[in-house]
């Protein structure tokens, strides 16, 4: 098998991710000592590639409606501009392509349907086949649909990463992501990696942000720095009827999206509380926000281990209100970002593709089960090879005669 | 990189196909000795699959105006479908699945749009990693976007299989296969793979079946045997106005399809000579068939090198008109069947892919520069781990305290 033969000691490799927000792609150059859990990993470079209007636009319009040959158009369109992201990238860390050993890409995604559902199904675009032409670099990705080909939710993806970067023998850590909806990590001390948990406990940013929007007409999209919430004051009467939402209870494997905490959500909170100043219900939105991880963390996390850390990453890093409630609320942990750890906020979701493409091509398996449900550990991801220049000579076995 | 590691010197392939006829899948078991154009290929088994009615009737449907959730779904339905087509190819071989080394899937067409559309873009689906996942057998498949990647047109690739099968160090082979659309490989004696030319002289059956279809309401739906042609009288003056179209005349690389040769064609004729003979119209329509790929071996295949051979292959290999007539405007050319050459027929095209597959895995180039219009080689396709059962022990590595 391929996958046996596969021995390099360290590789050079690209990591690219483009997130549900659709506004680019993050890229990171990385490298990368060994496989498995123990792999060494340094990032060496992170750039950032904005998507053009017209491919944003398309992306944010419900996706999941487009027809299957725009589909086909935008899959080659979206290879080459992750190609671009990653050239821009090597070109701003000074590395030939020719010294890179891989690029792993997340892709786009357009589809994404938990086996919940019905049948699991997902959907990331960006044709590897036209990243690898334009590199020259062999290329890896298309994760999701392994995991949910083996029962799994295809989701969360990153845990095998947090493991790999920031498990700890003493300490246990937590790794906090508050994006649009806030997803959490724990990794017990010492923990094997069947010993991680992680799920979605909520919203993160999202139902903050839809409540300014509305309320503003579409003039303001965020809470800055939680300036807005900040103001506000915190109606208790509130958050107790939102917390009442069944999906705080449910345990863990689960996951949530725009579907339940969009739009539609801050909407009806602003319908059933008319009237009231926008900083309180902002600042409502953002307790709903502090409790649910706080919750979670004493209903699932503790009882399985030691609190010693807490990693806060993603938008909600920058936000002044999360960094003043949670210490208050998880007296004796320490609050950290990804910067005191080592790595670039802003290029860790890049990099945890590159690390689980490197497993890839090193055929082991790159999943977490504990966090996504699967039935199995499963190797993820597809493996694309760039032309060579040379293929008369290598590849072709031309008859001798 | 992975591609220079692998040498195992023999392989247990399996091949799966699945036309735009979308009736179901063939499946082929096939040995194949080494890699390159002279690996040695046996082909062990054959099996047919259909596909259920409502998956049939959703791909005849006009796929690429389905929607992206939708191709979602498909894409791990046909995963499925795939799947237990590989795993009844098997069992019909008496092989177990732990003996195999590989699946090559080329997946079902949905999208194809060659680079003369603007930019080109193809979509084949029926998830790999569910294919992996349900056999635990390594699968590759996805092949034409790698080529489409490179300026190519991302088709035909069956020319390379017709290489590694039937070149010939003295004799000129055509290999003529008779579809809805009729195309050829011209395998010239003891050429080299860049001197393989290959594409669509124009229709196949496609005509005749769209008149007989049309004709009788639906109720026949194709010339079976070619016994309506050969009870028909032959309309020089209609077939010297059909031969005039541009695309006859037209050099390659070419390739044609359903937009051209389609129904709405057939319809044409019906209303530009009306009141005739049905009979006499599809024996014309053969004739046009028959003229086009005649043609096109004395104008582009004769200047090449000489012709000893014609290998004649799909659905009008069953046409006793074709049978007929081939002969008298080919005298000197010995008309054969795969069957002739120790190949069934029905397991051509999936035994195609089970080579192109072989060669994705050693990462050897498999695409034919020559008959796809590609600017290079490349390794075509993309491979895909099965889930390891000791994944435990063998993948993650985990810390040891």
């Amino acid at each position: 098998m391929i996958r046996e033969n596969d021995r390099r000691p360290s590789r050079l490799v690209v990591g690219l991710m483009s997130g549900t927000s659709a506004d680019g792609i993050d890229a990171v150059l990385t490298h990368i000592e060994g496989t498995g859990v123990n792999a060494k990993v340094t990032l060496l470079h992170h750039s950032f590639t904005s998507y053009p209007e017209n491919i944003r636009s398309l992306l944010l319009e419900n996706p999941a409606a487009l027809a299957a040959k725009d589909i086909a158009w935008l899959n080659f369109q979206l290879g080459e501009l992750f190609a671009q992201a990653a050239l821009t990238c090597l070109e701003g860390a000074g590395v030939r392509r020719e010294d890179v050993d891989l690029i792993a890409s997340h892709g786009q995604t357009i589809v994404h349907l938990p086996p919940e559902s019905g049948s699991g199904a997902t959907l990331q675009i960006g044709e590897l086949s036209v990243i690898a032409a334009r590199t020259g670099i062999t290329t890896v990705g298309d994760f999701r649909p392994s995991d949910i080909a083996v029962g799994g939710q295809g989701a969360p993806l990153v845990p095998f990463a947090d493991y790999v970067l920031f498990r700890h023998e003493r300490k246990g850590r937590i790794i906090l992501n508050v994006g649009g909806i806030a997803n959490l990590t724990y990794l017990p001390p010492g923990a094997g990696i069947d010993e991680v948990l992680a799920f979605d406990t909520g919203p993160g940013n999202m139902v903050l942000d839809g409540l300014v929007y509305l309320a503003t007409g579409g003039r303001i999209r965020m809470d800055e720095g939680g300036k807005i919430a900040l103001a506000g004051k915190l109606r208790e009467d509130i958050l107790a009827k939102l917390l009442d939402d069944p999906y705080f209870a449910q345990s863990p494997p689960k996951s949530t999206g725009r579907e339940k905490f969009g739009r539609h959500y801050a909407k009806a909170i602003l319908e059933t509380w008319p009237g009231l100043p926008l900083e309180d219900l902002v600042r409502t939105a953002a307790e709903l926000t502090v409790r649910s991880v706080v919750d979670s963390i004493r209903t699932w996390v503790s009882p399985r281990g030691p609190v010693h850390e807490l990693v806060l990453g993603g938008g909600g890093a920058r936000n002044r209100l999360f960094l003043t409630r949670l210490p208050e609320e998880l007296p004796g942990v320490a609050i950290l970002t990804h910067q005191d750890l080592g790595i670039d906020d802003k290029a860790k979701e890049a990099l945890a593709f590159a690390i689980l493409g490197n497993e890839t091509v090193a055929g082991n398996p790159n999943n977490v089960p504990s966090a996504t449900g699967a039935r199995l550990p499963v190797c993820m991801g597809k493996i694309c090879f760039p032309p060579q220049r040379d293929a008369k000579q290598r590849g072709y076995r031309e008859p001798t005669s």
